[in-house]
């Protein structure tokens, strides 16, 4: 095998022993969370069908599909999790109390470019709430993530949350060119998405190009490019009738926020709409206060995604989170948990003499909970005391034939380097 | 979207919420004991290069592998672990540790004709040992999948453990027409692993057919089927010389087993090869004792397979454990465990007017570490009370305008039905 086949396939992760504990403790403080907002897990297959994946609004998440034929089969790599649990959802549709409330940690996968050390895989903390219209869940949701935030040591000021609502800027436009082309909504809302990356010019170059998929005039596209630098909910309320219901929707999320305490960390932000094509509502994205990383996290109101897969409409609102920028902001602000390998016994027989009771030792340590290294080979001691300590161990028990004659196990502690015996169990 | 394509794609499966609390509890057991065994968890992609599987000896593991050319590239969803643990830890060769202990909990995938409710994913605990070259290692496993068992519920005759040694085998063959042809070894023990299935005259005319793999004369065949029949080591020992390795290895594993309390359990059977090429030492595997249900898990000493990929020999053994034939087992035995969803609280604003109170409340249960699900809409008070109870809610908590007058919430325990009321959080 070739020095580079040693390497996982590009764009993915091993995870040795220390990342796999990072990973074990970010999984942990994700389910804690959910768990403690009353979820349950679900998990789907990581291969799925690929027409469920296949919209045509332009979404980069579509575009980096990972896809191939098989045995005569269309499949692909999940990369989002929301189409499985739509599916999973439907499915079951009719049998399920509603509203659910499901939360999943899929690794998702998309096919991208290399490029700043982003990947093709990373996992993402779902949390999706079906069945409930009112805009109490999308409170709920992030009420939610600013748990887990606090619950990882950030301060509640390293992320903060922009909000907006796709309505918003639906109403704003209803009366101009989406009164003939409503198609072209979807398409304009992935389009916009780019604005953080590529700025306001270009989006409205994209939006006027003949052969995109929106092709406005570019009057319309600068015109539109312009409302999305309102940043105050009062401003863009003059801008739709007094009636909007998006508007409604926003003043009352600000109020249910403030009942979790979190109204502060919160702002109305005109310019967010994500990049996913099937948000309907209240959209939302996190992201570091700094402003040097990518969102943290984002989600939105879906309330058409099961018609359009075939089924009967049902309100949804849900998020993803990603391990990727959540471990670089935790990193920046040296907040990086410490997580050492800790072991609470080695259990050393000095000759193959004492290797049976060493076993039997070994079975009672570990039949308290206690998590046992047995030493394996004849070693010297030198080299097992100096093993347990990179191990983390906190006490090495040796057994030699001196310890054998008395009955007895040397039990010593590594931080404080005191020995005593202690009786062998029966 | 069709019916057909509500269901996961065929061989996979969706996790709804019943279903993942049995899949995390077994990961649960799983993970307690390879802690418990001193133990670090490790992880790889499920995407992998194809190469890494790619082995000539007639595997059905190889045959089913699910791969496919992306972009230029060879890929494959993994069929099983350890050909990325060895590439792992020969990416690292030098600086790791030896011995190293690590356990993974990998989904692997087999695209096999679907029957008998096989799938074409399934979990597998892995637990391995790099650098031990000595028997010690091989017990300490065993004991680590026994301990596994017991602390799942299962009494110590339900599953039994049958052991080999593939140089046992290949000593008895070895002045015969290995001599000649020592790389039909492998394909032999391919062939052979399928014994249980097809039967010894099928396994002798596989091993006799001219264009097979193989293609011993039929009498040989026939004599290397009849020395699969050897059911104790004691009479395995008379057709190998007396200072046979294999006949050492494996007394001595008898001996450390029963330094772990489990030799009664073991117990060896010479027609245990393993379908896996890569097996050199002793072989093992778990079956229930009734013997209705394939094996439960299996293993054994690999160590040659780092050189197979190009690097330097370090000895290494270890085991899969899956999760279908556990699953099977436990239900068969009445072992199953009852994990009903649990909540610790719901919290019910009678009406709008209290949601900010409800919101306060539920945040401040949920700080103690409460599980705690909020009602999120205008909801009747008996429907309430009919979801929590389904909900498996320990407690309702309810706001109406006269607990706000007293500042007080009015607790229900679902069980006793008995109501108290409690001091608001401030």
């Amino acid at each position: 095998m070739s020095k580079t086949s040693l390497q996982p396939p590009r764009g993915t992760r091993d995870f040795y022993p220390e990342e796999l504990r990072f990973r074990n403790w970010l999984f942990g403080q994700w389910r804690q969370t959910a768990l403690q907002f009353g979820f349950e897990e679900v998990d789907a297959p990581i291969l799925e069908h690929a027409e469920l994946y296949m919209r045509k609004a332009g979404e980069e998440i579509v575009e980096q599909l990972y896809h191939f034929h098989l045995h005569g089969r269309h499949l692909a790599l999940r990369s989002e999790f929301t189409p499985s649990l739509a599916r999973m959802v439907m499915a079951r549709q009719g049998s399920l109390k509603l509203p659910i409330r499901w939360f999943s940690i899929p690794q998702c996968w998309r096919y991208e470019r290399m490029s700043r050390g982003r990947r093709r895989e990373h996992y993402q903390w779902n949390m999706d709430i079906w069945g409930a219209s009112e805009v109490t869940a999308e409170a709920e949701l992030m009420a939610a993530i600013f748990a887990s935030l606090d619950g990882m040591g950030l301060a509640s000021g390293d992320v903060r949350m922009r909000v907006n609502h796709r309505a918003l800027l639906e109403e704003t436009l209803r009366d101009g060119f989406l009164k003939e082309r409503p198609e072209v909504f979807e398409p304009l809302c992935v389009i916009i998405d780019k604005i953080d990356k590529i700025g306001g010019v270009a989006v409205a170059e994209q939006l006027s190009a003949p052969d995109g998929a929106v092709a406005l005039p570019r009057t319309a596209a600068d015109e539109v490019v312009g409302r999305l630098q309102v940043k105050s909910l009062d401003e863009a309320a003059q801008s739709v009738p007094d009636d909007s219901p998006a508007i409604a929707d926003l003043r009352r999320l600000f109020d249910l926020l403030d009942g979790y305490g979190v109204a502060d960390r919160v702002e109305f932000d005109a310019s967010v709409v994500r990049g996913l094509a099937y948000y309907t509502g209240i959209v939302f994205e996190g992201f570091d206060a700094a402003g040097e990383l990518r969102a943290v996290c984002g989600g939105g109101r879906y309330d058409r995604l099961a018609e359009t897969l075939g089924g009967r409409p049902i309100p949804a609102v849900g998020f993803g989170f990603g391990d990727a920028v959540i471990a670089e902001l935790l990193a920046d602000r040296g907040k990086l948990p410490d997580l050492p390998r800790r072991v609470d016994a080695v259990v050393y027989p000095m000759s193959e003499a004492e290797r049976a009771t060493a076993q039997r030792l070994a079975r009672s340590l570990r039949q308290t909970g206690y998590s046992v290294e047995l030493v394996l080979a004849d070693t010297k001691a030198k080299r097992v005391f100096s093993d347990a300590d990179k191990a983390g161990a906190a006490r090495v028990y040796m057994i030699g034939p001196d310890e054998m004659a008395r009955d007895v196990v040397k039990v010593r502690d590594l931080a404080s380097r005191e020995e005593r015996d202690e009786p062998l169990p029966s």
